[in-house]
C-alpha cells in the first residue's frame, strides 16, 4: 500500500482474502538399501505428512499411471518421471500441471502409497518444483511430492539396476485458515471514472523462491504501467489488482469475483502479468471479432515493442479468470515463457533471474494497453453472465 | 574394489586412511526485522555448530576484511561477498577458497561472532558452495557458512537500505573419527613391474552433491584409462589410486606419501584428475625442461585430441601433490574448467552435468598419456627428497 501511495496512485485500499493455510516444515527421501542415498524433492502443495516407505513403480508418462490395474499398486510409490518440453508460450506445463493436480488422486486409486513425479520444469537444477495439488473427495490423501530433475533421474538409472526401495518423510499440512488481502490501487479517469481498466499480478508465490518471477514481476510492471500512465490523465480509471493466494487455488481472483461481479459491466477490459518478465512477444483479447478497430489501435502502438497481434493464442491469466467466467472482456499480453518453467515454483525463482531490459518492455507494454485501453472511444464487450456452478 | 577386478586389473588393494568426521546435520539462516526472509546457505566443512544473531559487515574482498582494525566486528557477522570469476584454468578458485580457508580465522581476529561468504564459485543457483575451512591454531571457532549467490544479492541489496540484522543456525560440527581406504588397483608392467606409473582420482565428495565431478569423473577416468591400455601389455606397471578424503584436507594422498616415499624413485610418473570432465586441453609436466624427447612424444600423440602441450601452465593435483614433495615427477593434464566451479561442492555436482564426449575425450587423453608414460625408454625425473615439515 505504501507503494501505490508513493507512485501517486488516488485511491489505495484491501479487500480480505480468506484461504485454508498449508505449511511446509520439512522434506526429506532417501534411497535405501545397497545405493542408499538421498533424494532431492519437495512436498507438493496441499501433500499431507507422513513417512512411507516403497518400491517404487516409475511410468513414464501420466497415461501410463491411469492405464495401471486399480489396486496393482498397492503399498508402492507411484513416480511418474514425464519430462515438460520447454517452449516459448509454455504450453507444456498443461501436462506438467495436470499431473501434479491430479496425480495424486489417480495414484490413490491403484492402491498407491506415496506419489513422486518429476518436477513440472525444464531445468536440470536441484531445485525441484511445488505447486498445488487437489485430492478428489472422498480419497484418503496420501503423501505427494516433486523430485528435482537430477533426481529423478537417478531414480531411474536405479530402477534400471532392480527394485529400488524408497523412504519418503514429510512434514507438512493443512493448518487453519488465514485471511490475507487483495491490494487495490486505482487512477481515476479523467472523463469515465466509474470504467475500469483493470491489470494486476499476484501476491503471494511458492516458499522454496522470493518470488521475483511468479509474481513480484506482474505486480511490479502492472504497478509501474498505470503510474507511467498517469500524468497523461487517462480518460477510464485504471485499476491495478496485486491479488493474494493465487497459488492455492486463485483465491484472490475468486474473492474480487465474489466482491465485483455485479459490477463486470463497468470493468471494460482486464489483463494479468502472470507469466514471468520475458519479453512480450503476442497480444490477444477476448474482443478480437467484435472490436477490431480498437484492438487493432493497441496492437499498432504494440508492434514497435516486438508485440504481435496473434489472434485466438491468447487466454486470460490466473486471477482474472474468475471475473471473465461473468462476462468480463479481457486481453493477454503474451510473455516468452521459454526459460519461465526453469525458474517456476522453485528455489531459483529470485530477482537476479531478471533481466532488467525485459522487464522495462513489460512496462512499456502495458502501458500502451493500458493507455490506450483507457482512451478507447468504445468498450471491449464487457457483459454480465450468469454464475456457471462449474466454474467455481 | 569389484569394478577394478572386473576390468581385469591384476592387483587390487586397499590401504587405510584415518581422519576426524565432520557432519553436517541442519543449516539455517534469516533476515530478522522488517524485511524476514530465508537465506540459503551451506555450512563450511569444519565449522562449528550454533546460533548467532548480529548485523552483517559487507567486504567486497577479502582484502577489505583484512583491513578492518581488529575488535571492529566485535558481535557482529563479517560477510565477505567476492565475486569468483569465471576462467578456464579455474585460477580465481585461489581467491575463492582463499576467503573460505582463512576467512573466518580472520574475522575472528576482528571480533566477529560469525562468518558468511559468498560461494567460492561461479553460478547464479541457490546451491551454495560448501568446502573446508581451517582455524588457526587457539583460535575459538565461529559459526561460518557460504550464502547462495542470489541470497548474497539480496544480502548486499537489503544491506544498501541499512542495518541489516541476520540469524545463523548451523548445526554441525566434527564427531570423532573414520577409517577410510585408498583403494588401489594395478596392471603389472610386462617388462619393468617394479616401475609405476600413477594415475588417480578421489573417492570422496562433498555431501550437497553427489560428487560426479568431484571426483567420480576422475576415478572413472583413471580406471577407464588404464584399463584401456592392458591389452597392449605396457612395460611398466600402471596403478590407479582411488584415494580416500581429499576434501577434508588431501588425507589419502597423505596416506599415500606415508606409505610410499620410500618407493618414490619407483613412481616413475604421475597424474592426477580432480578438475571435473571438462575436454582436457593441455599437457604439461615437471620434467618439462629434463625430458623434453620423452613429453614430446606424448603431446605428439595428445595433440589430435585438441590438447596441447603448455610448458609452465600445470600443476600437480590434489592427492598426488603430497609424494611430489618427496621428489615423485608429474605430469598435468587440464580439464576445461570453465563451467566446474558452477558445480563444485554444491548440490548441482550430479552425473547429468557431464558431457559423455567430453569425458571420453579425457579418458582417451589419459590412455595416452600412461601409454606412453610406461612405454617410455627413459623416466622422467623422479628422485627422492628429504622430508619437507612445512609441507604437511
Amino acid at each position: 500500500m505504501p507503494k501505490f501511495k508513493q507512485l501517486g496512485y488516488d485511491k489505495v485500499w484491501t479487500e480480505p482474502v480468506t484461504f485454508p493455510k498449508w505449511e511446509r516444515r520439512s522434506e526429506h527421501a532417501q534411497v535405501l538399501g545397497k545405493y542408499t542415498q538421498p533424494l532431492v524433492l519437495t512436498a507438493l502443495g496441499g501433500s499431507p505428512g507422513g513417512t512411507v516407505e516403497g518400491d517404487v513403480v516409475r511410468f513414464a508418462d501420466f497415461d501410463a499411471l491411469k492405464a495401471a490395474p486399480d489396486g496393482s499398486l498397492a503399498g508402492k510409490i507411484a513416480f511418474v518421471d514425464y519430462h515438460m518440453k520447454r517452449a516459448r508460450d509454455g504450453d507444456d506445463y498443461a501436462n506438467g500441471s495436470d499431473i501434479r493436480v491430479a496425480g495424486p488422486s489417480v495414484a490413490i486409486h491403484k492402491g498407491a502409497a506415496a506419489f513422486l513425479m518429476r518436477s513440472a520444469g525444464t531445468d536440470s537444477s536441484r531445485a525441484p518444483h511445488t505447486g498445488i495439488t487437489h485430492f478428489e473427495k472422498g480419497v484418503a490423501p496420501i503423501p505427494a511430492a516433486a523430485l528435482a530433475m537430477p533426481d529423478a533421474d537417478q531414480l531411474t538409472r536405479l530402477l534400471a539396476l532392480g527394485a529400488t526401495r524408497v523412504r519418503v518423510a514429510l512434514d507438512c499440512g493443512w493448518n487453519g485458515e488465514y485471511t490475507s488481502q487483495n491490494v487495490i490501487g486505482e487512477i481515476t479517469g479523467s472523463a469515465k471514472p466509474d470504467e475500469i481498466v483493470l491489470i494486476g499480478g499476484h501476491l503471494d508465490s511458492w516458499d522454496p523462491g522470493t518470488g521475483a518471477i511468479d509474481d513480484a514481476a506482474g505486480v511490479g510492471i502492472s504497478m509501474a504501467a498505470a503510474a507511467l500512465v498517469k500524468p497523461l490523465h487517462p480518460r477510464r480509471t485504471i485499476r491495478v489488482v496485486a491479488f493474494a493466494n493465487e497459488e492455492q487455488g486463485l483465491y484472490g481472483g475468486r474473492a474480487y469475483m465474489d466482491a465485483h461481479a455485479k459490477d463486470v459491466a463497468k470493468h471494460v477490459i482486464a489483463a494479468e502479468s502472470d507469466f514471468g518478465a520475458g519479453r512480450i512477444y503476442g497480444f490477444d483479447s477476448s474482443a478480437r471479432d467484435s472490436e477490431k478497430v480498437a484492438l487493432a489501435q493497441i496492437a499498432l502502438a504494440l508492434a514497435p515493442l516486438g508485440v504481435e497481434s496473434l489472434p485466438g493464442q491468447g487466454d486470460p491469466e490466473s486471477d482474472i479468470g474468475a471475473m471473465t467466467t461473468r462476462g468480463m472482456a479481457w486481453a493477454w499480453l503474451g510473455h516468452d515463457g521459454s526459460n519461465y518453467f526453469d525458474l517456476h515454483h522453485n528455489a531459483e525463482d529470485t530477482l537476479d533471474k531478471i533481466d532488467p531490459k525485459a522487464l522495462a518492455q513489460n512496462v512499456a507494454a502495458y502501458a500502451v494497453f493500458v493507455y490506450l485501453a483507457a482512451q478507447a472511444d468504445g468498450g471491449f464487450g464487457s457483459a454480465p453472465k450468469a454464475a456457471d456452478a462449474a466454474a467455481r
